[in-house]
């Protein structure tokens, strides 16, 4: 019997992280103080980060060994399994072999936890009591919240507040690991209180979200603060979900053409290609193609610039070179809430800035149309943000079965889509709005950039 | 390191099923018609059922062999992992080895579908066009949604109307595998329209969706009815779920001292112990425990009666003895839906008269006490249902703490609660009931009970 999904044996999980830094073909541009505009120093980093994340976080060396106690934990759900799409390629009626990465069998029913855990992990070893971070529709504030639950770390969440009036499972699934959830803005925090002011019926967004946990951290003693995508750390964490792949792969004596993952902050991205872009970089998979995906509405690679920018909307994070649509750019209400981040991860930037990948962008409406063959297919339930891999790969699917390649496509099925039914019967009611590129709106935001003097 | 889960390979997955009526001390005592009161016919029968499943409903093979095209969707998500709970272990500090056997990575997140896929297969061997069929709180109705997807068949489920309007989620899921879901009482049927005239706001009753369900395909060409729980059919595919749970604790050199299953109408309790408990009837495994845990507000083995009753409490469905609380009894509104049946399958029945097995019922709120500690631990969140099954394997390794003994606990983890968040919220506000057990309703109850001559 041909073989659904391919399992790697626990003791053959990957015991070291793939840090792409090593190879990448120029080194990163520095990372720049929002207060100064200056160099960032470690020292105005470690008020809010732990020393070994920041360590992770400039690291030039290409593996970083993974601690026991992580790998311990990593064992609830990896390694995870990779699945041949038979009946999907059936369908599609292509010669294409497809592949996909399942990840919605962790606790959180994400890739989330991959970094999640580390972070908590290091974060306990130096002595932090309390981890803070922000959450939009809730997948990282429920990963974070099981990563501390297992260290006995207090979590405080500041959650969107129409996601946490919206959707009130992912609310309920931090309650249940142990963490804090709160609506953002609050009165918690001076950030949230001045929002407050200005409309006591202020929505919130992620910018002010981080703001609020920023600041929290900043200003509380044992008190971190972590974050769920766009830093080096934690798209390095992720690349167990490349290695993983590869091994299966390699088991079935197989190995890709083209790697897709969807792109929000770049963390899964970043997860699924960096261990096969290694081979790309060293010279040996000259052909490979690797596709970031992102929405229509919210193109940050397709569209955006590469340039200096803040990382939150509050100019509060540091400002790093990335691609980016404008710090105070609000992207359309669409609800792949992971994907809607106005920058991107700096190494993603500086790859799809050096052309050594690709990317692509699609409308809500048929990204669901994907999501939906697929769960009729495969049957597993996508989150939307996965859904825009999944269009991406049946697309390249399609186009083999006009040429008659059987290419291998892999790409990152990050998370399930349990929490995102209501969108589900929106589409099915067409009820989805597919948005336009707010491209005047980009503009404007664009000339608001910080203006860096590189050194 | 010590191993988490065991994954048995694709490969290795059980090729038949196990039915223990070839094994059973005595035969099932017949079925009765519920309109004539004599034996039911397979004539009668044959009008709901296709032929292969009434074989299967009455067949004394020892095993049957499962045929390809449903291996081949098993694939999807069996073998399922079995853990190793070594988290929670820590935390009871208990000498106890506590094993559970995940079924919340199946696509509709719980054992639902290892008995969907087959009855949807043979229905459309023998030209079923629609089947229908009743759900409660939508595990059901939607695992049946997605086998029906697979084969091309349409499906209609009626929900009973107060789950249908409070829990949008799986009826979405439905939805998005491609049934139609109505909720019941509805307009479609006789049972339906007699109940709204008597009430036009009826809130529903799984009692009267089976009405509507059986009616809607006795009354319609090419229209078969299917049935989740209960009969003997589905308790034997069920069955993969122990066959590989022993292959997985073979592999490591290991055999429970104790099977739990939470006990509904009993198909996942036999599932994980019907074939442990092939070795107890042959006399191999004379010491071998098996516990079957009910809730204290629905407790049918533990205060129910054996005798001869109905299936359903409109009187439609077949009469067969079982242990029962009354066909019209309303167990009250626990937020463990899917065990709030007033019946029990009548194998199991048998085997708890024959004192083979053993009943244990407790309250919601310790179920759900237990259910936290096990998120919190284990990671997995789940299904109320389920944790029935959790609180007794703890109470059993506590157990296990004052003795010393270093028993091996084995329970099913038959779904998820990704669906269940508002009930864990509920609980940790504070706001969940324990019941009284409602013995004076049993008693009225039970005194409505058909009068069968047995022959």
């Amino acid at each position: 019997m041909e073989k659904t999904k391919i399992f790697l044996d626990e003791n053959d999980m990957p015991k070291r992280w793939y840090n792409i830094q090593a190879d990448l073909p120029k080194p990163l541009p520095p990372v720049y103080s929002p207060r100064t505009l200056k160099r960032a120093t470690l020292e105005e980093l470690s008020v809010i980060f732990p020393m070994e994340i920041l360590k992770q976080e400039v690291s030039q060396e290409r593996w970083i060994n993974i601690p026991k106690e992580i790998l311990d934990i990593y064992a609830v759900w990896r390694p995870s399994p990779l699945y041949r799409a038979v009946r999907l390629e059936k369908a599609l009626k292509t010669p294409a072999k497809i592949y996909f990465k399942w990840e919605g069998v962790s606790p959180a029913g994400s890739h989330k936890p991959n970094t999640a855990v580390p972070q908590a992990y290091y974060n306990m070893k130096e002595g932090t009591q309390t981890i803070t971070t922000e959450t939009g529709a809730g997948q990282w504030g429920s990963a974070l919240s099981y990563a501390t639950s297992l260290f006995d770390i207090t979590c405080r969440v500041y959650m969107v507040r129409v996601s946490y009036d919206q959707k009130p499972y992912r609310r309920n699934l931090i309650h249940l690991w142990g963490a804090e959830v709160f609506p953002s803005p609050s009165d918690r925090t001076n950030s949230g209180r001045s929002m407050l002011q200005e409309d006591p019926n202020h929505p919130g967004s992620l910018g002010i979200a981080i703001s609020e946990a920023v600041e929290d951290a900043a200003t509380h003693d044992e008190t971190k603060y972590s974050l769920g995508s766009v830093l080096n750390h934690v798209c390095m964490h992720q690349t167990v979900l490349g290695l993983e792949s590869k091994e299966q792969l390699k088991m079935e004596e197989s190995y890709p053409d083209i790697v897709i993952g969807c792109v929000g902050g770049g963390s899964n991205f970043s997860g699924i290609s960096f261990p096969f872009l290694h081979d790309k970089l060293k010279g040996d998979k000259k052909d490979l193609r690797v596709v970031a995906v992102e929405p229509y509405s919210c193109p940050t690679l397709t569209k955006g610039m590469y340039a200096f920018d803040y990382g939150d909307s509050t100019k509060l994070g540091p400002i790093a070179k990335m691609y980016t649509l404008g710090h105070d750019f609000v992207p359309p209400g669409i609800h792949a809430g992971g994907l809607r981040y106005h920058g991107d991860s700096p190494i993603v930037s500086a790859l799809y800035d050096q052309k050594i990948i690709e990317a692509q962008a699609y409308h809500q409406n048929e990204v669901f149309e994907a999501a939906i063959l697929f769960a009729q297919t495969e049957g597993h339930v996508l989150a939307p943000e996965t859904a825009h891999a999944v269009k991406s790969a049946i697309e390249e699917a399609k186009k083999c079965k006009q040429t008659g390649e059987e290419k291998v496509i892999l790409f990152s099925a990050s998370g399930h889509g349990h929490f995102d039914l209501t969108s589900y019967e929106l589409y099915r009611d067409g009820k989805l709005a597919d948005y336009e590129y707010p491209a005047e709106l980009v503009k404007q935001s664009l000339q608001r950039l910080p203006k860096i003097e590189e050194d």
